[in-house]
């Protein structure tokens, strides 16, 4: 049995993986998560696969990739580096791990090898981690961090609607942003049907974050937003 | 037995899911078809699963997406609303319906639940249809819109063959075509290798719609034209 | 058992491919690898399909495109021109033989149709070849061209490491890059590791060719380069 998928979602964001994660929960046949963002391959970062707690297997790069998605399976059970030569190419070039160390590795875990054969373990507590910026929250004011753009140019921020209501933002209220000192009038919805056509919205994402939106617009490229750039919220003076 | 398969046809038209549908017909395995084109996603609009005549499944939002697949597909047997949370993600975000309720409703689809017991019947005549545009057709000159730009620039009218025999336009003759005010002139020719490079053409595409194309160039940009704009072709004046 | 890949390589180069490649080879099941790159697509050129001295099969048109694939897997063992149309859609447009005539080829073989079943036997030595630009190698200055250029603005360059080597470039050392009529100095460097950020760095890259970076940067943006374009490199006068 096969699934066709069509969709505008674009394949730059996690929307479609996403999508096909829900379907291979319910038809479950997945068991090894392969990622590859490396900037940092062929210098003295180590490359990894772990086991989670839930029984899953992630393989790729020790930056810190691996970690939000491990603890959103069970946290990390095992680490082991890719060490041994029998699981990687014949030649590991200095440039293309995903070639020539990740895949490999990947593979050979789909056809049974033991994750322990790869190589030598790590201790969990030893792996890199990214951090997150926080948000500062203050009496009807905010400060957050753009996390991500995606693909329609709405803007997900560092923040939870536990945040807002922290600092004293009510529902349907008009708030103000400031991004880069130009400022601009914003409506805390619930969705884009709640708002009018050009309508600036801050919204709780299906990710559950607080997101920045135009309704049948693209935020992020009016308000030229990339990822890591600050935008302060604060209650509209009257 | 896996089919690899490299083009340059990129993924931002149905290229690439064509030729997988022509695999798939020859080789059958394929029963549903999940569609997410979605700008309505939260509002008042349905989700829904259909069977269609040929005995396949269709998902996706009630806004007129699902209709010409169906109809290519032996028309709508029956259409059910996705009402039923036991077939949805435990929590419905109020913006990522392709996550929460369609893929779900695809793959348990997949798994061999029945249709009905996704929600309650729609009657398919009460489905969202979309309205195509209508050309006009007059003698020795037609009034079309570009329905859809492919990757390469070539610009698909709301236009057959059989329009431009109505209006008397023969194979071969040089038309004049005019896009926002600018005037042009192309050819119309049976395929681009009757065309001289730098030629535009309007020729019949593989979908056979009429298209306008540049031999060894890109079209839409140089016309700056896009979907939905108008274009009137009349044959050239001496 | 299912492998997920998630990474920032884009679609627009092989690069996710190349790791589809390495999964398969060690879980074998792939055999028939189809590659649509075909502006002469409705003029004079043949749609091919091949059997390789490794017995895999080939399909795509005889422009060249499936002759360096077919001689890393051990040759051309027999090629059939997609004649019979019996393996071909009802009808054949004019444009996209990828969908009419490529992958139905594909679909029956994959069924476990014959090769020959296909259309008639074409001599090997018969088909297109791609004609590669040579570089020109001199005391301690190079003439080369840019072959590609890769998602993360990497330019690939008709050059080995032993063609450095027999201009006596040594690794390590500073050379002069001049492209339309620009100079630049760059590094002779084994991997972006040993850069620093910024650095414009002549490097081995993991196809065994060589290319030009930026370390953290994009260095075909920077230059405005394009492949074909020519790049001197030669050691730097002090």
């Amino acid at each position: 049995m096969v699934i066709t998928f069509l969709s505008d979602f674009g394949l730059q964001d996690d929307f479609v993986g996403t999508c096909h994660g829900v379907i291979k929960r319910i038809a479950p046949e997945v068991d090894i998560h392969l990622a590859v963002v490396d900037p940092g391959v062929g210098g003295q970062r180590r490359p990894l696969a772990l086991r989670t707690g839930a029984g899953r297997f992630l393989v790729g790069p020790d930056n810190g990739l691996l970690i939000p998605a491990a603890e959103g399976l069970g946290g990390i059970a095992a680490a082991h580096e890719l060490a041994n030569p029998e699981y990687a190419l014949d030649t590991v070039s200095r440039t293309f791990h995903g070639r020539d160390l990740f895949s490999p590795a990947a593979a050979h875990l789909a056809q049974g090898v033991a994750l322990e054969a790869l190589g030598p373990p790590v201790d969990p507590q030893a792996l890199v981690r990214i951090d997150m910026p926080e948000p500062e929250i203050g009496q009807n004011r905010l400060r957050a961090t753009v996390l991500y753009v995606d693909r329609f140019g709405n803007m997900q921020l560092n923040l939870s609607r536990e945040h807002l209501e922290q600092a004293d933002v009510q529902p349907g209220v008009t708030v103000e942003l400031e991004l880069a000192l130009e400022r601009y009038y914003a409506i805390a919805a619930r969705t884009f049907a709640d708002a009018r056509p050009g309508d600036i919205i801050l919204y709780e994402d299906a990710y559950r974050n607080l997101s920045i939106a135009i309704n049948g617009g693209n935020a992020a490229e009016l308000f030229g937003a990339v990822a890591g750039q600050e935008v302060r919220i604060h209650l509209r003076t009257p």
